[in-house]
């Protein structure tokens, strides 16, 4: 009995090959030739015939066409447990089994991009990857269903040229709301009417008018992804939040904790573009650090630090730079205002004693902790990785840093319906 | 006889000690220490001390306080001819001098910030660097005027917390549109009523109103960066473009060459963001691209190129695909109406015979083209190396691609008084 056919045939024969697997009693047809839709005229009579033989998709369900395959990941590359990936590309040799599942209407974003991020961030893994290509049949609507009742499956990335069913899709993100541990991201191509005319020549897709598309995206609630980079790290975000149990911030209180004024600065003015805030300190912390800080640069009240004056003072009075970050580090952790810290870390060979990153990655509150490291490349990558094993991301810019935490704030607000 | 004092000492001692360099002629000072303006009462009442000594600074000019030092850059640090840098946070040691003048108002940005750039971009050199702190006396607008004139300077990248003079700030950026190969690049931290609170605990700023610096940025034309990664990068594009001689492009008729229908879509939608569009293609160009595209999948008029379809042409015929790449490549970069082009390129082993890179990299025409590289890291960093020598920037997303060439049609417009 054969669950699956693969179909690598040219476009023509197809229809035939289709006849054979119905009489066989092929339950299911992963289509990877194009030819169909985005042609037009010739692909569109293609697909009626399609249509005809397979009484309307109810003797055989479609993946496709013109789409790389399907992969669930069962295990990492380098366990016994392998799974597979189908990639026109190249061998996948690094995939981890995570929580992430992808759909998307692009092959190369599922073959070539995600070998790519897989090589690059060896810490995110992932659970599905599945390209839908021209959605004759099966389309988002399906897998999106399969993956909200898969308990191992936390994050769901999505790149769409079209909505195969505007209505069921907002239907599904709402149900979304209610299961803890779930989020749905989306990246929609074809916003504009160049990328609509892009889309068109490349999986025919008819997209929506931009007007439409806002609908559904505010109607569903979805984490929306401006380009495939933040697709990405959005999914890479939430992936570690879930993986590590922290909670999603409610407010988006945070701190920034910098190396300089400049950047407290600049990550002020993100930090308000993104609709989040500076937490108020308690009593407590604004004590234990204003001990820290010398008199001529007093700490302030909210909770923006620049640490470069707490270093002058330690090096004046012989301190350990090590404890007096350590100190600081603990009190706003453990300040009930503070829902999550930013990070900036500048590494130098000439200041790894001020840090203790072996504790800091662990960060055993509830807290969210995300990193901005600039440096010496080398031990940059050293502790990204520490870090990252912990679930604690690194990001190479500020705004990304921001950006990422502002997500967070507005999936913890569809979560409880505001 | 001596040119500049530097001031190393504590905040209350520099009345005095600038008193004796008053006697003894010296015609700067550079003071380091911080704890003026930022601090309040006490730092104002040395300012007003200051003044006072001083003659409102008609008997020594002054740079700072709070500031990091001044730099200019001679050789680059492999050479005989060394340049200086002054930074609290290490040794600059990976220096190239540069067509790149920074006038920054936080010492970090000067210091740690640009020490990690030149590290991981050594092909950006950097003529000036000059932290202005507190601006008692000279600001950004007497180091603006002197690079203005300086022949030796075609990027002004600029971090400021407050304009010291608005008025003589837009008439410095008005001038610069008549100098070719100039220009200003402006990141303004305190935007936001957050940023305001930061900035005046970091260099006592008192940040104008946001309406105001909207109207100061509109009438002045400066090329705006929202954070520092953007700031660097635009720097970086407009170096590379002046170094190597390129056209700023006029109207923003772009070429995506893509190796994904996705990345198409999705580029066609940024591009459009960003205010740039596809070039319609000679006729000549399309003609000989419907040479290369197979039947079922023919090119666009438009120059968005997908190239999958040509290398499946190629690969069924046994083609060379570098051949028809470098066909493609010559076809768009001769075509008249194509203003720059972006390209995606996939690098991976089995690949790197797809590309001459060698021939892409000299590009012996006058349009600008900006790379997109995703791939294996080793090979990604040994391309964007021959690349980046040829004054052809790599970039690591998609939207930084395409954010980079609008800002060169926006300067563009500036220099022509659109």
């Amino acid at each position: 009995e054969v669950d699956l056919a693969i179909f690598y045939v040219p476009n023509k024969v197809i229809p035939s090959i289709l006849k054979d697997c119905i009489e066989k009693h092929v339950k299911g047809a992963l289509i990877e030739t194009s030819g169909f839709a985005e042609v037009g005229e010739v692909g569109l009579k293609l697909r009626d015939k399609i249509v005809e033989i397979t009484d309307n998709f109810s003797k055989i369900r479609i993946v496709g066409p013109n789409c790389m395959g399907l992969t669930k990941i069962d295990g990492d590359s380098d366990t016994e447990a392998k799974g597979g990936f189908f990639s026109g590309f190249g061998v996948f040799d690094k995939y981890k089994r995570g929580n992430i599942a992808i759909i998307t209407q692009s092959g190369m974003l599922n073959g070539g991009y995600l070998m790519n991020l897989m090589r690059n961030h060896p810490d995110v893994g992932i659970r599905y990857s599945c390209s839908i290509g021209n959605k004759m049949d099966m389309s988002e609507i399906e897998f999106l269903d399969y993956f909200l009742e898969d308990p191992t499956v936390n994050v769901i990335a999505l790149y769409l040229e079209s909505f195969k069913n505007p209505r069921k899709f907002i239907e599904l993100c709402k149900k979304t709301k209610s299961i803890p541990n779930k989020t749905i991201i989306l990246l929609k191509g074809g916003l504009t009417s160049l990328g609509q005319k892009a889309s068109l020549s490349h999986t025919g897709s008819l997209a929506e008018s931009s007007q439409l598309v806002k609908a559904i995206i505010r109607q569903s609630g979805v984490i929306q992804a401006g380009n495939l980079h933040d697709l990405f790290q959005f999914a890479r975000s939430f992936s570690m939040i879930y993986k590590s149990g922290k909670k999603l911030p409610k407010y988006g209180n945070v701190s920034m904790i910098a190396g300089s004024g400049g950047a407290g600065t600049i990550s002020a003015d993100l930090i308000m573009k993104y609709g989040l805030n500076f937490a108020i300190m308690s009593e407590k912390t604004y004590q234990l650090l204003k001990e820290l800080y010398p008199e001529w640069m007093p700490p302030n009240r909210f909770a923006l630090l620049d640490l470069w004056p707490t270093m002058e003072k330690a090096m004046t009075n012989n301190v350990s730079q090590e404890e007096v970050m350590t100190r600081i580090w603990r009190a706003i952790l453990d300040d009930p205002n503070v829902e999550g810290v930013f990070n900036m870390i500048f590494v130098s060979t000439r200041f790894s004693k001020r840090y203790n990153f072996q504790e800091m990655s662990k960060n055993k509150t509830d807290k969210i902790v995300f990193m901005w490291m600039v440096g010496e490349n080398r031990a940059v990558r050293r502790i990204t990785k520490l870090f990252n094993k912990n679930n604690i991301p690194v990001f190479p810019t500020l705004e990304e840093t921001i950006r990422n935490f502002s997500i967070l704030v507005q999936e913890s607000k569809n979560k409880i319906g505001i």
